[in-house]
């Protein structure tokens, strides 16, 4: 019987990871403590922060998948990096459920943006382990040649940050614009794929 | 190494997601406050409400499966109404939950229902970007030519929504019968699958 | 690209889920609210029904494997069938907790031989199911010739459930017994798989 | 269709428990109770401890994976001695999260030592016996010859736990120098895996 590959591996894994984070993230929306329409609506910013944290792992997810798609060898350096990804991950619900409960406090929003930068650095950090991995003249080097999103993401968390201590409302704002940039899976990547 | 499919790990993504879905839901059923007779009939509503759960996820994961396995091919918009149905099943949890714990109340059975319908018109988009990724003359187009269920499921759980501002009771009763109606897996599709 | 057998993700589905059961479950056995060797000592009782049900676990995955490795074909019914065993092993984690709280009352010992005999009734149903999908005289049907272990394990646990009635301490001794019993996994199936 | 390898799906498995392993620790890092930097700070304590918790899910998955690559026969024993790896890895959570909420008392210190120490063992076993299922003149064994870090974690660990009683944040430094050793993957056995 044939072995699956060492990528197939890693992304089996970090899909586990991913799934579990969305799950728990979902459950921690609590069911409300009465069955009244104003119990109802206490459940409402937990729903919203909810669905910006779905968004954000569902565009790890896809770009995760691209990523590793395109990429042709691993070492212990990427195991490494990728496993540094989830540890950022991992940490989305625990943030999550604290905007949820406080969505109008700075302390929150900032803890959501570092997580948010966190988990940007994570990545750009796994594309270049990746990159070095692979040889800057690999399929997946030239695909990612100027990474614009990746190198964007993190300055709008950090400012996202920033805004949250004067007010968090526009902290979100940010960060959901974060979400909406990379919603699209990189258009070079997939054509990387297509060619290998 | 052979590396699997884009739609096998689609496929695996998805079904986490519901293997996880599924244990979170059972075991929110909380065990019991006491020991006695009646600490147990306490649980009941709950763990009917998670057996009604559980019969929704095990047919969406039967026809996910079916409809995956008729697949052809997949692109950007079909990742993304996955994930789009993975989000409305992950809320499933939540609503279980709150009608466990108040199985009269209206407001309750409408969230069950609104999760029910935010599915199932969830899955039709995905059956529709499937179909529009594969060319209407497509095995799976052919396939789902006339898709009555898929039609019925969200008529059935808006009138159900409608219903539970009468008396919850018969809402629930809807929302039994459309999954009682999805029990088998659509033969067309199964039949279409077998030919490729 | 190849794709996965039907068989591989079912035993996917089913490994996600029974993954999932026992990390729940070991989570349940919650941290004690103290960090006094008294606290520690609540958590004992726990900690030993928390053993007991994985092995229970352990058990089912290990035999579900040996089980779908000796079957060549599928259906809707095997599909259910399977189901169907997740569902009762999914309430395995509430029972466990509800035990680790209340070792020696009547009815959580009733509850947790219930969810025992259902899983083995489960297990049984499978593997019928199974047999008629793929003959009589298949592999697997004649590897399955006489189930002894099969047929004493619901009696075994209905014995126990009775017993709950007069002392918990004995149900668990016989709930224990089953354990050891499907401790082996079932020597004729494994040779079926190696012959195939 | 081919199948998956045995080994493939023990990975699988082992993989899921890991991913929920990761994910539960990670959400056990409850959300502060307030929104105010005091509420913060008390995160602290719980927020090391899960890195360092993960550091070792981390190290455990990755030398795991090495492990099994480099396996070529499996039987029941190597399943077994398997589940009981996940066994003590699935203790983690619960002392991560005793440490996390009393980080100066001894005995979490020591629990979290146990389960530690445990998992040392229960991998030591595992290969142990995966060497006897291939064979002391297979690939595997000859790679893991003289298994230095096998031996010196349940040392340290042993160790560990008898400072928590004098202080327990050496403790904590001794389990932390433990993951750095195991940091960096087995090169004998990512050599033997190359060669096959």
């Amino acid at each position: 019987m044939q072995r699956l590959s060492e990528t197939d591996r890693l992304e089996a894994f970090s899909d586990g990871v991913m799934a579990v984070i969305i799950t728990i993230m979902a459950f921690n929306v609590k069911p409300p403590d009465g069955a009244s329409l104003s119990a109802f609506h206490r459940l409402l910013p937990g729903l919203f922060v909810y669905v910006l944290s779905f968004a954000m792992i569902g565009i790890y997810w896809n770009n995760h998948h691209h990523l590793l798609r395109a990429t042709g060898r691993m070492d212990g350096a990427v195991m490494w990096a990728n496993l540094h990804l989830l540890f950022w991950l991992s940490l989305l619900p625990i943030v999550t459920a604290w905007v949820g409960h406080y969505p109008l406090h700075p302390l929150p929003a900032v803890s959501y943006g570092a997580v948010g930068l966190g988990s940007a650095l994570a990545y750009w950090v796994l594309v270049r382990t990746i990159i070095r991995a692979n040889g800057s003249d690999s399929a997946v080097a030239r695909a990612l040649g100027s990474d614009l999103k990746g190198r964007l993401s993190p300055a709008l968390y950090a400012a996202g940050i920033g805004l949250a201590f004067a007010t968090s409302v526009l902290s979100y704002v940010i960060y959901a614009a974060v979400a909406v940039m990379w919603f699209i899976p990189d258009r070079r990547l997939a054509e990387a794929q297509e060619a290998t």
